[in-house]
């Protein structure tokens, strides 16, 4: 028998079904970036292409006067958003609302190596990453009529990504996301009701009962959620409340940089290198001082593709419970590969 | 310079970007059903295997007492959810809820055929098949514990299926849906404002303008929303309002069947024979007098993958204007393939 369980963050409930797991399934496309070369001169992302990216928005280089670079950030060159443009609202009588595409698009190169995937960089040029992530976050939320900034990164062609060379993308958009608004509701009523923060209470008890606990660092916690919406989803969050990932205290990079690789190993040992999303949940930039909403990071391997159940009626079947997976990941937790 | 559009049935933006339809795309994975043989001897949904599936809910025979069938319905062999278990949930504090993972799973063989994709029946078989969705949403809600039953079918390896021989699926749960959820209080909240049917108003604006209009029925309109979610999606409507699908009256079942067919018939000849997702949205049981929500199906074929922005943000990018998509499949309305 298998359970329905609503996940406390977006109410929604999900099916838990484990004999699902032994349905006949097709493979998933499946792409390994160790397989590719090292550098291919046609990818736009490689060495010595720079100029075939619009210019650049910021630069890590490597260090001591080296010229090349360990990470770069790029507008995208097929953008969703555009810079110009405005964010006015049009209306076209009660049902058709309008505003120009305006926002931001942008690539984070990751690394100058076509085939190393970010779970193999190493911890510090992995902070790298995360402080290019923050740098240009800060930067977009600069403009006060950009509201939401969404970091996520897509690894391999079951996760969508349309490039290999390893990248991950930032899109701001001049209104909230509609997951977050969701997610928003949802926290402020909790807090009208218990006086305290959704997530932190959620952080709490997971901490106490421990078995969907991945890993636990001094400031973050690795574990899967609940009500998880697929198997292996995993969630880093901070454990002291903060709304927006905008609001990081520096000296908190390194060790997020850390429980991040560390998570992204234990998933590709456990998973056989599997291709996921990696997203960062984040208030909008008007709400970073909120005592609701809680940022953190969620990795969702993909495992199986949405259908047509998932997309009608927006619940989600999971083949796997958190406890399990949770055990899983913990007993691979910085073994060595 | 793209556009954000507001869907009105869910208040959600959707990104409008026609540029980033030029970006590099690996394609997807594709699956031809008639390059399948006619009859596989593995296939438990093949004619002479009805022993493999569980004992048969519903059957449309050939006529004239020939012993073979046109349709059948059975149990799902993997089902996500069971009739064993009850409702009844349970709490475990404030954050955690859960229920037994009870409803029904239910699989529609729409034709003894292994390769004869839905569109290519004919419109008589197809209206056995939109009978026996009918039939057995009839027969599930008549457990009231049962609040929500969602039909849909996926076709190909994009949309999610794991069998090749053409079938579709019913899911009931004892809980609505998220996404009706949704839906049902914008809608609610739409006639508390305007003292009318939001799809009602809707249906009628579309038809006076045209612009997003496949094809007119007696009493469906065939369009694309104002903000669709995907290129090409399509939604097939009753003109008068009405919250259920499972009140359809006998009478409109034909016609219904008939726009189906021409529906799809039309995105196979103007898109390659996509895969894609078929779904039904319709009100819980318990809703289906009321005067807020509206039935209808949508179409969505699956030509790229949800990735990290999209399942991060809940946000979706559209690369075509849906005024653009119509007036595409309009031209390819009925036409000789």
């Amino acid at each position: 028998m298998g359970e329905l369980r609503r996940d406390p963050t977006s109410n929604d409930w999900v099916v838990f079904s484990t004999d699902r797991a032994k349905r006949p399934q097709a493979p998933l496309q499946k792409t390994r970036c160790e397989e590719l070369p090292p550098f291919d001169k046609s990818c736009p992302f490689c060495p010595g292409n720079e100029s075939r990216t619009p210019p650049e928005l910021y630069r890590h280089p490597v260090p001591n006067g080296n010229p090349d670079w360990l990470v770069r950030v790029v507008p995208n060159a097929f953008p969703a958003l555009a810079s110009t443009g405005t964010a006015q609202r049009t209306e076209e009588g009660r049902l058709f609302h309008r505003m120009d595409a305006f926002g931001a698009h942008e690539v984070v190169i990751e690394t100058p190596s076509h085939n190393t995937p970010l779970a193999l960089l190493d911890y510090g040029h992995i902070e790298q990453v995360m402080k290019s992530y923050l740098e240009r976050y800060k930067a977009l939320s600069r403009d006060r009529s950009l509201k939401y900034i969404t970091i996520f990164k897509n690894q391999g062609l079951a996760a969508g990504t349309s490039l290999a060379h390893p990248h991950s993308q930032l899109v701001a958009t001049p209104v909230a996301s509609p997951a977050y608004r969701k997610y928003f509701e949802i926290a402020v009523d909790y807090y009208d009701d218990v006086g305290k923060c959704l997530y932190c209470d959620m952080l709490r008890q997971e901490k106490e009962r421990g078995v969907r606990v991945v890993a636990e660092a001094d400031n973050f916690l690795v574990f899967h959620p609940y009500a998880s919406h697929s198997a292996y989803e995993t969630w880093i969050a901070p454990l002291e409340h903060s709304a927006s990932f905008g609001c990081i205290g520096p000296q908190h990079v390194p060790e997020l940089a850390g429980v991040l690789k560390d998570a992204l190993l234990a998933i590709r040992r456990g998973l056989d290198d599997p291709d996921f999303n990696l997203m960062f949940l984040t208030s909008t930039t008007d709400d970073e001082d909120d005592p609701y909403y809680h940022w953190h990071i969620r990795i969702v391997p993909r495992l199986t593709t949405l259908a047509g159940f998932e997309l009608g009626s927006g619940m989600r079947i999971n083949t796997m419970y958190p406890e399990d997976t949770a055990k899983m990941l913990r007993d691979l937790w910085r073994r060595e590969s």
